[in-house]
């Protein structure tokens, strides 16, 4: 990707400090001839959208329902196509798993096996309580091949993370998951030389499993999936000469900063915690993600009054933004949620940035359809950074 | 390149004339809410926005702001990011210097050397009839190093360029100048394999210059930087079937438009003389690039009016410009230069097309923000090639 590597010869520190508040899942569809967005009272957004300038983004490209892996790493000037994350790695991440560089972790589910046979899956999805206690049960009596570690974190119900700590695991695994009821259990395959040591390791664990849990009256058997190594991924202080910050409250996003390279903080689950925390940290980073996650969770769930409401309640903490005096600030989003279409979608992302070198539009209006016809137009999310970095004055001239 | 390639297949010659009309720097950003081109009454450009089509062009991509060479080369279709011109192969071809493949060139300064310091980079901006005398001075006197042919071209005041001519230079070379007064000489370093004889040739060079000027009382001594080769680039003949023209009076657009095949005459200072050559020579050609400096100059130099002024100047030869009834006209900039800002920016280009294929919009005022909302929306100046050809009638259908 050529932006990465004009990032590298271009990036300069400087004292500007820019401020990405993505507003997860914003746009979305009209019931009754309006979007959520176009619902909603947005007083301070508006005014955002009047003094700045307006256009729409692809998270990947036109058409594709980008994961949130993707949609973000679009955001922070990733190429999503290029830096495609594991299930395994998000899980992880999304977890609080610590995952060092060599890892190898894997999406786990608990099973019942019978007469040599998975009879179920899920094992009847036990408790979260009983996936705790089988977790520390394996990890206690776990033995491992010589030189690798296993370890496991329990997830909710029957699912949890699995990682194996050794040198040299590659993670072209195949799936150890049959994927269907009343098949027998199914090894991880090597799909590449350099990743055998890691199915022998694998395989090694589910045996010592089954042979743990013998007496479980239900979830006797692992399965994982999803297998990845942390991935090899430029950091934002080297790609982009920043100190950044990540203010967000949900561990995947969290995981997700932590592996460009962003500092992470501490943050309650309350709205308002995202603005302490912004405050509070604000004299030590040039460069701050804030991520609202209410709007997606609501449109997730199919409901459109959540979602304006969770709108209105983020643009009620606009000021509180305006008062830090960012010298950039974008509000924008990682990817559609329509409450209409119960999960993410394709349909661009609206997007405002205010700088004192923004051309004003005559965007008053922050809504899907009004950004549409803003200055800055339609572009790819990844283009989204060299604007945020070209207005702060942190990318020297290309060329003479 | 993808369009590179397309190029070589589809370029037909026909009798179509096209020419593209650079307003340097046009773009701005605004005083008391109107920008220098919003300001400026501009009656020509305002009918040909009203009769062709509108849009706005980033001329590498968002945020980024290029120098003159890669705001040039995207605007002649060359993708700026794989063709990156050396400043001293600009100024050498600027300079109308003889530059051959496996020429070594670099920008040059006379400086004053005391007691083994550069005491003044500049030898105290001597007058360019002195520069004129020392570097015939040097000429006759320079042995180089054997196989090795060095030639001093005099610039304005202290500046010259420098030419070596020899097998196997290469020009991966750290600048041989401290930069900074009060410093000692700084010889040049090879930066890669492959460049050790250019860097003993230059350094052996700086030396000789030395005892040669030993009895000058002010110019003494030269420095040496942006080291360049001429670089292997397609021919604009080749590539697009043309028989191009630059229309430029400064010399660095010459040399780029020189370098990448299209013929240069010699054009005076004044505007008018720009559009005497255009009539002059307008029988011999089928693509002309009309160079108009001032608008760029006096947003560099933050000056607001006076950019404002050159916008109304340049809009008062529009109507010479129609006479000629080329079949398609473009008027855009390589890059913007708001006064505000004093220099290049990342904003985008205003960009209007006339031809009889154009499908006109309603953009009847040429403006940033008009433009922006455009019939051909907002594009990569790259585009603005195959646009102007196939407009022109000068590309084939592209498959079956």
């Amino acid at each position: 990707m050529e932006w990465e590597d004009l990032a590298r010869e271009l990036a300069q520190p400087t004292e500007t400090k820019i401020v990405l508040l993505v507003i997860d899942g914003l746009g979305g569809l009209p019931r009754h001839d309006k979007t959520e967005l176009e619902t909603a009272q947005t007083t301070h957004l508006d005014r955002l959208a009047l003094h700045g300038c307006c256009g729409v983004t692809d998270p990947v490209f036109m058409g594709i329902t980008p994961g949130s892996g993707p949609a973000h790493l679009g955001l922070f000037g990733y190429d999503p196509i290029k830096y495609q994350l594991g299930r395994g790695i998000l899980e992880a991440l999304g977890s609080d798993v610590e995952v060092r560089q060599g890892d190898l972790v894997a999406r786990g589910n608990f099973a019942t096996l019978k007469d040599g046979l998975i009879a179920d899956r899920r094992a009847g999805r036990i408790p979260t309580a009983e996936c705790e206690r089988l977790c520390a049960r394996i990890n206690a009596a776990v033995v491992g091949r010589p030189g690798t570690e296993v370890t496991l974190f329990p997830g909710k119900e029957h699912r949890f993370v699995a990682r194996f700590r050794a040198e040299g695991l590659g993670d072209a695994l195949t799936d150890a998951d049959p994927q269907k009821d009343g098949k027998p259990r199914m090894p991880a395959k090597a799909e590449a030389p350099g990743s055998e040591k890691a199915a022998g390791a694998v395989n090694a664990f589910l045996d010592e499993v089954v042979r743990i849990l013998a007496d479980e009256p239900t979830a006797n058997a692992a399965l994982l999936r999803g297998f990845s190594l942390q991935p090899s991924i430029p950091q934002m202080p080297d790609l982009y000469a920043l100190k950044p910050a990540a203010i967000a409250g949900y561990p995947m996003y969290k995981g997700l900063a932590k592996l460009i390279g962003m500092t992470t903080y501490k943050v309650g689950g309350a709205t308002s915690d995202l603005f302490d925390a912004l405050e509070a940290h604000w004299t030590e980073h040039d460069f701050f993600y804030v991520h609202f996650k209410k709007t997606d969770a609501a449109g997730e769930d199919g409901d459109f009054e959540a979602k304006v409401a969770a709108i209105e309640e983020i643009d009620s903490f606009i000021p509180r933004l305006e008062a830090l005096k960012p010298d950039v600030l974008v509000v924008t989003a990682d990817h559609s949620t329509p409450a209409l279409m119960h999960g993410h979608s394709f349909h661009p992302n609206p997007f405002l940035l205010v700088a004192p070198t923004a051309l004003p539009d005559n965007t008053g209006v922050f809504t899907e359809r009004e950004c549409a016809g803003g200055l800055l137009g339609r572009f790819r999310s990844i283009f989204a950074m060299p604007l945020m970095l070209g207005h702060a004055g942190k990318l020297k001239k290309f060329g003479a």
